[in-house]
């Protein structure tokens, strides 16, 4: 064990450890066009515009978006997974959600470390824009892993976790809707935490 | 709060939030020159050579070091501190320490995500070396950590947190001997984790 590279593990958030907050957002609304992820839109900044200018026709606020957050859980057996993890190798969780809509779930994953962006409101608690960190952060990220020396591995479940996924040593997807499987079909799939489990073994196990 | 760059915080881990390692290895085995750390000798390299000939010699094995360091506990308060400041930013450690010395200290510390080195040994278990994930470890963390737009803080104790805490936005010592302050005089020192927190809320509070 002592003389193998170290590793690392990078994790898609929503999806993977968490419920789709735009999804609960639009339920929680009655808004349907809210419910769009990257799994339909695979643009991102296409998808942010059209989510921010529906918030601002229908005059929802942040502390609006918040205060449904407040009321979700992360997916069963997130918690215990991530422990699994942590007690393992590093885990950093890499997600093109905001840290404002993170802060609720914080306690309920035990304070993983998590490189998410910034949004920005304005005096009305409106949202305006966000900030991205950096841009394509998930393959920047994995690319600073390996120039720390760390033996990666990555994943998540739509497009914006393709480059992620295919910068790191091993990659998959979890639970990927059937458009990411069919635009990708040479990425292996995990539809469980234990088959997660079972890929991060062998990951773990090699020199 | 929201539209501000997103925050992370760099600590140095012994002698911040665990006492010093090898020092507690040269009290339970009583050999004084297993108590030298970078406080005396700045040289990495040097001192890391000497540790593991001292070793071979005295016949210490990997598991003896590593059953002495699972009776050691935390710094007091440091886990208190760590919960704190990981519920207000990112906290990444950066030590120049073995993962193998650690893991025993990871429940201890709610598992914080540590960037640290591996060891080689031998099929006697002896330590005869160490792989460093990358040269000048803590100084690259620090920069990648710019690359993927972060707004940073960072303290250690010592010589090999120099880099470190030059590459950071928000930089100082904590509990630094005295030939570290003098030679580095321009560079602030926190005595207490109060001290810190009160440093931190201020690099938190900035635009």
């Amino acid at each position: 064990m002592e003389d193998k590279r170290a590793t690392l593990v990078a994790a898609d958030l929503e999806g993977v450890f968490l419920p789709e907050i735009w999804i609960a957002v639009s339920e929680a609304t009655g808004i349907k066009e809210l419910s769009l992820t990257t799994r339909n839109i695979a643009n991102y900044a296409e998808l942010m515009a059209l989510r921010i200018s529906i918030l601002r026709t229908q005059q929802i606020s942040l502390r609006d978006i918040q205060a449904i957050i407040a009321g979700l859980e992360p997916l069963p057996g997130a918690r215990a997974f991530i422990d699994w993890i942590r007690e393992r190798t590093r885990l950093i969780i890499l997600t093109d959600s905001f840290y404002p809509f993170l802060t609720p779930f914080l306690p309920k994953l035990g304070y993983p470390t998590i490189f998410a962006h910034q949004l920005v409101t304005d005096g009305q608690d409106m949202l305006t824009g966000y900030t991205l960190r950096v841009q394509d952060s998930k393959r920047v990220a994995m690319e600073t892993f390996h120039t720390l020396g760390f033996r990666t591995m990555a994943f998540g479940d739509s497009y914006n976790d393709i480059s992620m996924i295919g910068a790191a040593d091993t990659g998959l997807f979890f639970r990927p809707p059937e458009s990411v499987m069919t635009d990708f079909p040479h990425v292996g799939v995990a539809q469980t935490y234990a088959e997660l489990q079972e890929a991060m073994t062998d990951f773990l196990a090699e020199a």
